[in-house]
């Protein structure tokens, strides 16, 4: 295990932190906000931390796919527990614990909150909680990768495959630094669009830039109460409502549309399937909000912003949703594990993964009908390689064997099924909001500190699938064996 | 598709069924019932439909897979069609999709049932509801291949690993009949010793043999509507819990203790697990009820009872679980995945499966550690082949896509998220009481027909292990095109 290299990559994951957290900082400025000063410590301490992390001096070696595990999972916790530093100390959070929780559930793009009422904190400790989705959505490591100094391809390639969710990672481009350049800029530029279409629209600037940030990492946190019902803005939901499902859509189509292959992106077959569902759960709710409360027109604004804020898993609401039928609720819950796709901001399973995961199901059955017939499963009528099929398998079922074990604990707890289950599955699919009094009017303060940290952990794998997270506590993990 | 051979071979069972509808149909003479007349009619019909089947000269040819699974999916659907009428003609339950329900129900060994009030019912109907869990319990097929003519062993084989709980179906002696003999000769065996030590505790003689039934399949269906609570007998409780956890063993084991080979028995992997499994969530529970509600022995007492219960998915109870602080009910609802070991008359996942499921979770992340390190996964210090490690993941991703299919069909009906996915779980996992009001103290008649007819084919599809199952939907199962 090259630790050196390691602590070097740490180092530059910090500086890089001082520095975005340097426009908070200068937002307190501006507002005149006491925030300013929990601003300039925490950039002080990061500053000290990642000098002495880079002093290090970077031994020569390469990187393999284990270090590329250990610096992603790695630097999302030192991150997260600095980033947690100006709402603790500001006292806009004053324990620590539901400070992190803050923090991680940003950078994780969750927007899961503890706290109780948003509107009377400081805007530039409001702008740090929605910049940090934007900062995890497209992830800090890829950011470093298109921003830091050139390194070898291959160990950036493990980086990249470690924090970039969903089965595989294509490159755009033969280099991984360009690809996640391209990457970013397709990103900030959909974002700037995004705040504008939103100005238009009539929400204020600041709100618009901090409601684009929470839409592009599909994260979720918001400025108000009743989150984004309170602009009472049908366009607003609604441009919203499509970014959340442009953000929650594969990167790589966007490449592919701006080198003029838009025939090739439409194809895709995992765009149908996402799309698919997008349609199915809104005629679901649609229909069922009609026959139960709303006219037509109100039954589709709010399934709609509904289903593609949980399927991007951004969790923002404009109805308390929690109140709805349970068909509507089911849904959704359903929703929670799909999740957006591949090589996209979404969490969940990712629509990949679920394609697969059904088309392996039914192969089985057809395997059993005929055991002769050796059948690939086909995605994009290209079959796929047998390897991903047992990966995705495994890590539907890995990823259940920790819910199981999150929900234990949680169990402890003491809260009903309800909440115990859906606060596990929000927060492990990078949703935000539960059901019942975790839902889209409630808040996640009342559950205890060991829950708190079994939900952070919960969020942390959910949004670096699994494996940069658990890598750190495996057993098996032993720096100097490796060395 | 050899339809000849299945229709003999589906013939053959319904007047299997015929002669076990005896036993009841005698009763009721003995106890004096109308339901005798009930009885008398569908004994009837089954060797009227029975020979017309058997009439049909069976084709020479080979039974392959394909019409192995189909045997067993049609004779379940079958003979729990012709096993509701009694239940339906006699009026006890006057609704037949009820009646079907309870009749499923009885022969998977889930113990759900739609009844508000069971000790009303008479005997002999009572007798016939707790015999079905002692049919399903080994299974009907395997049955018949113990008593049946000789037929190919190869396709008895197919027939008996689709009907047989568990990843791996293995054959204790050359011959699949001889096994299936042996099988059931160690099932009889075990109950009888059942209903002795229940007469010996004071039960009475009819209620022995009923209990031991609905114990020997890990069934779960009582005779009073306090379940097994109602005897008010510690030594009753503790002498079904013991044998509840023994049924719901790998049978292969007592076939090596039977050969003297008590040490390879008692080394078995599986074997520890489950204890592990029943060992931890037993003191889990007993310190949960200690800390709120009662002394320590009744603490013990109810928590040993009721984890048996769970794990091995029976369904007995000796508490109103649902009333437990949610510690100890998320325990039991973990519990109800698991499930028994393979090849145990215990439903669910199956012990083996999630220590398969574990133990490669574990090596994924081994794996990201050292990439060239490929190690197999063990159980029993053997390398578990990659196709069964596959088949595992699939089995338990395609299982929760069921489960999720089956939940949003049944939030149609708009109960809670406790009751909508407990009693999904609970019928898929053959246990019985979900929790919410179909838990131990309720029953499922609330639901409407459309969620009663998921609830069954959840039901056959736990028993049956999918394929059986789903192989009679899928519409690449045409009878011509493989004939």
């Amino acid at each position: 295990m090259n630790r050196k290299k390691i602590s070097s990559y740490l180092g530059n994951i910090l500086l890089i932190e001082a520095l975005l957290l340097g426009i908070p900082a200068g937002l307190s400025i501006y507002f005149r906000e006491k925030a300013f000063l929990s601003f300039a410590f925490t950039i002080a301490l990061l500053a000290v931390a990642g000098i002495l992390c880079i002093k290090i001096k970077p031994e020569t070696g390469a990187i393999h796919a284990r270090e590329g595990y250990v610096i992603v999972g790695l630097a999302w916790i030192l991150m997260s527990a600095f980033g947690a530093l100006p709402f603790f100390i500001s006292g806009c959070i004053p324990n620590y614990i539901n400070a992190l929780f803050e923090t991680v559930s940003g950078f994780t793009t969750t927007g899961s909150t503890i706290l109780d009422d948003i509107e009377v904190l400081p805007k530039s400790i409001l702008f740090w909680r929605s910049f940090t989705h934007f900062i995890g959505g497209m992830g800090i490591l890829v950011f470093a990768l298109a921003v830091m100094p050139k390194s070898d391809d291959g160990g950036d390639m493990h980086i990249m495959r470690a924090e970039v969710p969903g089965p595989t990672v294509g490159k755009l481009v033969s280099k991984i630094r360009a690809t996640a350049t391209i990457l970013y800029g397709i990103y900030c530029g959909m974002t700037l669009v995004l705040v504008i279409l939103l100005i238009i629209g009539g929400m204020p600037v600041f709100d618009s830039f901090c409601n684009a940030f929470a839409t592009a990492g599909t994260g979720g946190f918001g400025l108000l109460n009743s989150s984004i019902a309170g602009y009472n803005s049908y366009y607003c939901e609604m441009v919203i409502a499509v970014f959340m499902i442009l953000f929650g859509t594969n990167f790589n189509l966007y490449y592919l549309i701006i080198r003029k292959k838009i025939g090739l992106a439409l194809k895709n077959e995992e765009l149908h399937w996402y799309l698919g569902f997008i349609a199915f759960a809104t005629a679901v709710i649609t229909i069922n909000l009609f026959s139960t409360e709303h006219w037509l027109d109100d039954s589709f604004r709010y399934a709609f912003f509904q289903v593609a804020s949980i399927i991007s898993t951004t969790g923002f609401s404009t109805a308390d949703f929690d109140k709805w039928p349970q068909i509507s609720k089911t849904t959704l819950f359903i929703l929670m594990f799909i999740g957006g796709m591949g090589g996209s901001t979404g969490g969940g399973l990712k629509v990949n993964r679920v394609i697969i995961a059904i088309k392996s199901g039914i192969r089985s059955i057809k395997n059993a009908i005929n055991p002769k017939l050796v059948q690939s499963v086909k995605v994009d009528d290209e079959p796929v390689d047998e390897n991903l099929v047992k990966s995705v398998a495994l890590y539907v079922s890995n990823l259940f064997a920790i819910l199981f074990v999150s929900v234990f604990i949680i169990s402890l707890d003491g809260y009903d099924f309800t909440e115990t289950i859906s606060s596990v599955v929000a927060c492990a699919s990078n949703v935000g909001p539960g059901f019942g009094w975790c839902g889209p009017s409630g808040n996640f303060s009342s559950f205890s500190a060991l829950s708190k940290i079994v939900l952070i952990l919960d969020m942390l794998i959910g949004r670096l699938e699994i494996i940069p997270i658990l890598i750190l506590f495996a057993r098996g993990f032993r720096l100097r064996k490796y060395n």
